[in-house]
């Protein structure tokens, strides 16, 4: 992590940070990421009934590589209830869409501010869908939140796939204009959670189906290019056909694009354009933000999940095989980390822009 | 097989048929793929230096779960010269591309029949690159080779994907007209042969790369769906770009397609189109020629390699998840068998058209 | 299948067969098994509530990659009571043990021949755990349970691992006597069943632990290797030590075996013996026998699962690397289809032999 | 890594290193590991014909997940000559065994110290078969190494497998005597290096047979665990049977053990036997020492080889599911990082002894 303890204007003190859905995949990864940032601390885990009262490590199946907190090992976990997570000064939710619908409303109503990895909000019309380095600007809307519920909010990520793509769009769309792409996916097995496919269905096999993840390609590519005008969202002008495949990979969503742009691009035009973005908040400094959001690799037969998707700390967006396409004008591969840039360190990444926006307001009296 | 030994107008006799690189993958699926076949009988084994003199059990590092066909387990390995396989009327080829270059020219020489899953003549301008259900006519092309080579002649299937491909561009550019499309595919490892990606390289990883593989989708489907006129081929108006990735699955080429048509067309019209296509040579009953030549499924999440692949034996090719395309009129997944229908069959198929065309001459004198 | 219809001395109709947990794993493997069976016939699906009332086709997920017997397609299934499977001879059962533990018994005690390939009756005193080559003689057991219960019975067959391993210690241990052993298994995931593990553990990784799978080594190879005497089972006097680990192979459960014997053999006497086996009952040519119940390979790296678990229709077990033991006698690698020589497979050929014996009573008046 | 700069007695500058075969995964491994040594600098890069005068990027696949030292990346590849390795004061070498004969001694003969991983010379007479931790005494063999070659000399460190099992065995042989033992492997395809197993090999599949393994366990154990009297090895009294599997797992050779012992030891006695093991020479806290070389865990399913390979860096050795064996007395799982502790850590962890024992000369004048 790149940022200090200081960067949020001589922080005496790190927030108190609650985590819902603690014992999924995401929320393991958000336990994991958190545990020696320097704004954050986590003090609250939250997740289902069915954990309730368990330990964090009876909770938990564990799954990453690295050990979990041993700080946290044996903390109790709690409800998803506003009451039970009184101390906390925001959460972070890494909430199955279904449950995540009532209970992120709930945890905004009593003044919380919820920075959401969850589908359930994405597409509401005040509540932003935001990649600090892509539309920082979107967190306008959070005012119109905040008056209607007593000071709490919801902020939220996009898709773990889509928060690759939009990353290589942006800087595009700023500089030749997207209208219609073609996007074939091959993604991870992480993506689909501790309740994901059986290994008997992706042993010598490819699931050419994720439900809904086609129409989250067209829907929030758009909601994130668009503008904030007049207190709404207007979502950019452009066309997207997505193709979701599930693959036997680990981490790490690998994606082909084909894009037609507005104003014609060279390769190497294209190329410059991606390596040198730095998004719009880069002087925040922010603690998860990679040197580069998008690094552009040479080799003919890169992005390779398994060798690339940690550059950045799982930070960095990767593209590759930048070329000319027959039908549109580039087509090329992009690989993001799924469960890092795709979801915990988005949601980390989130909050720190609205630390270092003083928007996170300390919560409970001290 | 749906063939009979009759299928050739009382043929009495089956035809002689050497095989050659009958080492590698393609080789070894050929073997298997005939040996029940009625019209042709394999009697040579014919592959590089390395194998020349050994049994045919020792050169081939046998991989198929089938047994080889005990009959040839124990016939020596001749070389790919013309005199070493005097005997036979014609021959398969499944050499790799540089030494097929030479190696075929010298059969069609010598007056054979050569009929080819290799690439290195699929462009040749007089050279048919045939599926007897799309292209049965490109076959007029054989004369000119004829005259001169001394009777001699090269027969091409296309590439494993295309072969695919090119089954369901077939009716849809026939009944709408295909201007443009985009593919993406997830390819497997037998189509890269016994010197393929290594496992290391594909455990939990995908590789975004196959040398050569992009270019030959957009030049062979052109070269496919365009006519013969004056003795020469004259391409399709049509714009290709391809994706090629390959993944940890033995057999089948998955592939997500994006295509714009002429006349726009609804899904259910597509997909009659597509069930109801029987292709141009229905009425001969070839051997290895399925009842179907595409099927399309209907369930949401197919069709997927390794339980759709052997459809129709391995000849017939699956399309699903047919549905309207945002960017272009269409979009469908695409599985075909590239070691069946994209090679050992594809071949198979061809050289059963020549008979059943009456141009497989008898070579030598009996 | 190698019988006849007439194999049953002039069976003039096919058995009329219920399939107990039919949705299941196993179930569609039966039910595949038997679709075109000489002397039996499924007329029943039965499986867990949760299917109760829809057909076949909605209820299973069909995971073959041949198809479901269409005329059993639309089928509905029916609730696991004997009320409901009146019209069945015998039922085949493939539920979970936890359900078969009371449904059997409800089956048997209603009159019903049981032939089951669970777990859950194994070790009960007066049920016979049966592989025909191996141990026809302890059908002597099910006259005690007939007597008990209106005629009904049960018979299992072993657990899917332990029916490979038991094939070639039968043989082994008449002729050489078998003292101790040391068995380590790479087991597939189709032995898992449906709920088997998530992609997401096996991918790049190895599980070294399958709960309850080596006591069941201990407990039944000894049983089946056993003696009935005077109306109880007399478990033979050996000791087994098993190492089971759960691998990413789709079928086919391999195992690496060390032996000491009682008389010392040579690598070729054992292979000899092995060879030479056809086991109690090779004289009935059962349809579901091999021909060979064990094969021995004498390439130095087989057997493996994806080349061999399919020999001798998944019915032959397969043994390879026969060599000296430094620690015991003798050590090899032994293949076993788990869901046909081990489940679906045996069960049929439990119930093949007791028709053959004229065990299997027509059950309803007709 | 424990050490620090001071490790070896104020040490002012750091050792000149020289990898041989640096461009093979080994070597890689290597090259990473050293990248950030307190005491070791690597200085030259050597490897076979093919690789001498590209670049180390053009020469090396890199195929580890981390970059490789960008210092490095344009050094030139020399060939695997003392003469063009001068200024290194020892050498590392990862080269393959049949290359590694004639090289090691040519270097050992002229003047080197020769840390090797190859197995060429593991079973020669006077060199030492090295695990600081297991049997540092055997460096008495250097000794007579160095008179016969004017300096120069040359230690092995274990086979991969053998490198985990050994860690073990050691603390259990102090203790109560191991007898016998029989281990079952499930090895990573790291082991097999840059030329291993094509994937179309082990995909849904397993390959019982790695040439020549099996014989390195029981060879190179008897020499570690046994004495050195009289300037000879003595190999310890003890009978061992492998049985090795390649399986599609990327790092970690898991390893199924059941052993004999002298006297009997209680699951608890030896649990805390390994626990409690810090082996010889922990008191010299070398750089590459992990705090506990055995780790011993009490979930039922683990060691699992992806969650567990890296724990203590990759070098401390994993043992799991400890429990009574029915057949001898203990059985377990066993994990090692092939290519940390069983290959790159390994070597680096032997020229840490050598050099904390002052056995590494400073070779070349300054």
């Amino acid at each position: 992590m790149s940022g200090s303890a200081c960067g949020v204007g001589g922080m005496s003190e790190r927030y108190r940070v609650g985590v819902l859905g603690a014992t999924g995949l995401v929320g393991q990864r958000l336990v994991s990421h958190l545990e020696d940032h320097p704004w954050f601390q986590v003090v609250a885990l939250a997740a289902s009934d069915r954990s309730v009262g368990l330990s964090y490590r009876e909770a938990a199946r564990w799954s990453l590589p690295v050990d979990a907190p041993p700080r946290l090992w044996d903390q109790k976990v709690r409800a998803c209830r506003p009451d039970e997570l009184k101390e906390c000064d925001f959460v972070l939710s890494a909430l199955t869409s279904q449950v995540a619908r009532e209970v992120e409303r709930a945890f905004a109503g009593a003044g919380f501010a919820v920075i959401s990895n969850s589908s359930a909000h994405r597409q509401a019309p005040d509540v932003p869908l935001l990649v600090p380095e892509v539309n920082a600007d979107h967190l306008a809307m959070v005012e119109s939140q905040r008056r209607g519920s007593g000071g709490g909010f919801i902020v939220t990520n996009p898709n773990c796939s889509v928060a690759g793509l939009i990353m290589a769009l942006a800087p595009l769309h700023r500089a030749f204009g997207v209208r219609r792409l073609v996007v074939s996916t091959l993604q991870a097995l992480s993506g689909a959670g501790t309740d994901g496919p059986r290994a008997l269905e992706l042993v010598d096999n490819v699931v050419p189906w994720i439900p809904g993840e086609e129409e989250k390609f067209e829907q929030e590519t758009r909601k994130m290019l668009g503008s904030v005008e007049g207190g709404k969202f207007i979502p950019a002008d452009m066309r997207v056909s997505a193709h979701c495949h599930r693959v036997a990979t680990l981490d790490g969503h690998l994606q082909a694009v084909s894009v037609e742009l507005a104003s014609k691009a060279t390769v190497q035009q294209a190329s410059r354009v991606l390596s040198e973005f730095r998004g719009d908040v880069a002087e925040l400094e922010l603690p998860s933000s990679p040197e580069r959001p998008i690094l552009v690799l040479e080799e003919p037969d890169r992005p390779q999940p398994r060798l690339d998707r940690d550059r950045g700390d799982g930070m960095s967006v990767v593209v590759g095989r930048l070329r000319t396409c027959p039908v549109f004008n580039l087509r090329f591969e992009l690989l993001v980390h799924n469960a890092v840039r795709g979801a915990a360190g988005a949601a980390s990444l989130n909050a720190e822009l609205l630390a270092a926006r003083e928007m996170l307001p300390r919560r409970p009296a001290r």
